[in-house]
């Protein structure tokens, strides 16, 4: 039982407030000898580094992890990895005013009522900067599935911001890294940029939804009943901040289809089975059959906006309140890179323990 | 690290194959002194009974629930709960044709897979006789609660099933336990009976929406980041047969909103905070604030047809496949009341946890 | 977290009290594809069964097993396995005096202070009865490990008896099972006999030491540092009813030595590394090494004895008490195929674990 | 489950290798709203600190810790609090030598055969400089004992050093913070000193006993069967380096007693239940019954000594090896804050796993 540890084998623990002098995460049950070094990890933080554009808090910060533990001679050793990220750009008294206040749809007043006392500095505990630690520790999972499963893929795209939807007719996953969205098509992008700037100038935020691809997963991951593959990755999706739904494969939508459109018809080829439809999203039972496994999940509009809301303070008093200070618009476009470590590291530990239980071995078709 | 179990402290393991000779729950982690019997939990598994309307299975099992361990003159010990359903209705010759089949949409083709062994009667452990387990487990919370939170109310009803959805406002939770459907509107009961008739006639299954609305829950509840409230609950549906989806609050609809839609304003009154929406669904950061809670999820339609479908058998031939045995046409119906039982022992669970931290002291507001 | 749970990957959850319908443990983790059935278990649970001579409680419970799930033709399906043994023996009006009496030594007390509630028959939960359970899941970990590494050996045996110990020059492996006492001399049992039909008759019990060996285990199970073979075996042993100590290698003996006398060395041979001592008792630094695996532990002579000794009851009155029934005038004895359980648990956990970090491939000397 | 975590509710993780950059502990559960800064802290760790006596090494570590998160102007927050400690003095090249050779009686083979790779230099992450992780959590878990259970008091102390014995006549709790044994008789300093002199120019080391008491504990801690308070103390000793043996109360002595010489007899109190003695060491049925815990452990001799003996490499030469450097003649006498910072965070631990279950309320006598 760990409230802030996540994995079953291969595990994380984050630690770390938005303006304490550093966060990480603490990695454990990691394979031996892989290649790792601070380099390989950097890249994934990178991508999700804050003030990179417009479209993100223009809080500037390096984002530069250090490996404290775990590894010698640029190789993982078995022991537990310390990856360790200093804040550098904290401005605290930005926030001085929400001290005592708690923002509308925000944390605040749950962890007031959770614990009668909260670093109120950037939201603390509850702050996304928690996810860095999350990236950084998908970086490790990273490096070992490169070794364990090297044609595994795992692609994380937005595919709707507020109004605004993916056209699955101009997927194109080479423009991803193309644009200050993650967004898989290069047509749209003029489009997406000038819808959030209106929110942005509108003193607004907006919801997004995100969805990761999982490409080339080895089948007979998932340990049913209860760490079924599917049961973990939206605990993994939900867990990040601002998440209030995820879906497998056709997700809510199932609810409306019959038995006969959502069943994955199978045909035999000289490489094995193959579906001719993927509406479960790659999971059967919890378990990975070889498919692609699909997951959306969607994010909540920032709570910390410029417009003035209706709300109480700790001493009960009602106030209005505009939360000042260096916000995302669209808090979902960062989570797009948080989704992939996330899923990078339930496939990961899904590995781990198949191999624990059935030695890694499938059962054989024909 | 467990992987038939569910929970962190009130924990429960169930165990069992459909056309084995039992199936049931290892409760652990119960409070002692707590009253209970067979016949308390027996109401919530009577509800979630099979063969009990012409829209769920015919196999008639009486899931008579025995208490083997953990109770004494009536009352809760503190030690293991053991709950032990006999199966008496195991017809395995239906099965027999499945046996080296593959059922598209179905667990059969993943668990051969992972396991390279399985029991194919009634699809062994991959069945949705499972949930029974976990509903005489939620009958354990249940009592509990009652205890420690009289007036919490746990309510799952139906909200979609196909193309028919819940209208809210003809919301009427007395209605939910008259009609086949767990269905909160009298007047629509007729058209939701048409409407799975045909879909029966047809041969046909159907996928639905599930919701839970947990009222009177204490704020407090939830140990972010990795054991958020949402998340468990997310977990917690997540891993019931057949499930695609989960939201809380606005769930996906979330992706589309603007953060001043979104704001959940607050004011104050003589009980204390009061939020004048619930986009949030009860939970901000993870931890639960004293609102309704509200969950939702997606079933989709049962596997097992008996319209022919194109799959693979384990010799690898490819064969054309029906379904015969006794299978729900909407298995959406019969999650209502696992939902709820999950729902309890997450509530438990999460409660149990934070007076292990926090001794269950709130912070004050005024 | 769980109370009543064992292990990591290959998990086991006891549960019932003694005089309740049944008891049995749920093993979770169980390698998929392994034969078993319930004789083989059974042959473990003979060993250990009160009855059998009359050193051992006069209790005569037949304790047959039986697999209620997890297993489909004789062999594993890598599901949750459900162990259960019937009670039949239970005369609890031997034991209605003790209801409200406080044995001691004995686990009335704490249970009382505890929980506030007891099932005081047999000493409920806290009753040796619940090591049936524990040996019953051993028999599957034997079955796992017969496969995986046919030639380990683990053996128990006796090696002390109140002011009794065994001679190590007499030691034959063979003569275990040839006595009441599990003892490796044969030559030494009649003093034995007459040792604890000496206690017998004086309406007393003693305690004894177990020694457990375990030959051939691999090297490199250990999962330093919190989860080292050595804790583990450790927590295995000292969860044992009336243990009270428990050693590794030299044991609490090491205090005395020097690093001179304590070092094992090393020298090389054809077949790998050869260590010329085994003042370690096979583990180093928490990992196994290839040596034989050496564990003792104590356990306290039976608190239930006919000779009257000075306690008090629930209402706080001082009384004077016998406790009458079926005891064990040494229940070291029967501690010794429930540390062999034990230690077949924790091997082939540790083992599974390995092999889900290492992949079970071990460095290179040479 | 995790490989470097230890605790249930209350856990910590250690990481860190002693060459490295910095080590530390990611400790998680922590009840909110405790005070705790680094001073306080230190003191654990300056009790602990090498180079403070010629009997520990030389390595000159000042051993300050940092928090680096979950604590909020000198509170708690109940966030994960990261202590790191920096290393500042290690000398690679004194261990240069060994970087091959196996030293005999260390972790050294055991790691390389596990994980094929290891951090040699020091001993990596098997040195006794992981210890200084464990006591920096130990620290935060007497802040919060002392807020919950202000009279609780726990006493370690070394109770034999190779040949010598702590005279129990003696005994002076005041005295072991006065000489470098912890040694709480002062009479026999000079002779210990002289004895371990001795042992140091013979280029040796020795072995050592450590007790400690833990005075004023709650009852009814310990949750059986397999949470037993004395399981997760022996796991706790057993898990510090060099530890062979662990005793609650008789400990090992326990197989030499009849049950009427063991008989821990009860009488009342107006303060309630007294025991006559405490052959049990403050435990029975793995729950705490209000009397002192007892718990004993040995220490195996350093085995990093200046005589040579035989051993081999990794090219599987046989060598003769000397292991120059700092080291400890007698690593035991650090073990005695380890042990007690051991100690604190199991009782912690055991503390609010409690109130998890039970809600700290205790069964009544009288």
């Amino acid at each position: 039982m760990s409230f802030n540890t996540f994995g079953r084998i291969f595990t994380f623990t984050t630690w770390g407030e938005s303006h304490g002098p550093a966060l990480g995460a603490t990695v454990d049950g990691c394979p031996p000898g892989v290649a790792l070094d601070e380099a390989f990890i950097q890249q994934f933080l990178d991508r999700r580094r804050p003030g990179t554009s417009k479209f993100t808090t223009q809080r500037q910060e390096p984002d530069q992890v250090r490996i404290l533990s775990g590894t010698f001679e640029g190789r993982t050793t078995g022991t537990p990895i310390q990856l360790m990220i200093e804040n550098t750009d904290q401005r605290s008294k930005d926030y001085g005013e929400i001290a005592q206040a708690f923002r509308p749809g925000h944390a605040d007043i749950a962890y007031h009522l959770k614990y009668g006392i909260r670093d109120y500095r950037g939201g603390g505990r509850s702050s996304a900067r928690e996810t860095a630690a999350r990236v950084a520790a998908g970086g490790v999972a990273q490096a070992v599935l490169r070794d364990l499963v090297p044609d595994l893929r795992i692609t994380g795209y937005m595919c709707q911001m507020g109004n605004l939807h993916l056209d699955p007719a101009n997927f194109d996953a080479s423009q991803i890294g193309q644009n200050p969205f993650f967004l898989p098509d290069a047509s749209a992008v003029p489009a997406w940029e000038d819808y959030l700037n209106a929110i942005r100038k509108d003193q607004n935020s907006v919801g997004a939804a995100i969805e990761v691809l999982i490409q080339n997963c080895p089948p007979g991951l998932g340990a049913p009943v209860y760490a079924k593959l599917d049961t973990d990755l939206a605990a993994a999706m939900m867990s990040i901040n601002a998440v209030k739904g995820v879906e497998i494969g056709e997700g809510m939508a199932a609810a409306a289809l019959t038995g006969t459109e959502n069943a994955d018809e199978i045909r035999m080829t000289p490489d094995g089975p193959e579906f001719l439809s993927n509406h479960a999203g790659g999971i059967l039972g919890g378990i990975s059959t070889g498919q692609d496994i699909v997951v959306r999940f969607s994010v909540k509009p920032t709570s910390s906006i410029l417009t003035p809301r209706r709300t109480i303070n700790q001493r009960g008093e009602e106030i209005e309140l505009i939360t000042k200070g260096r916000h995302d618009p669209c808090v979902g476009i960062r989570a797009v890179p948080i989704a992939e470590a996330m899923a990078a590291c339930v496939i990961l530990d899904h590995l781990l323990l198949d191999r624990a239980q059935t030695g890694g071995v499938r059962g054989r078709i024909g």
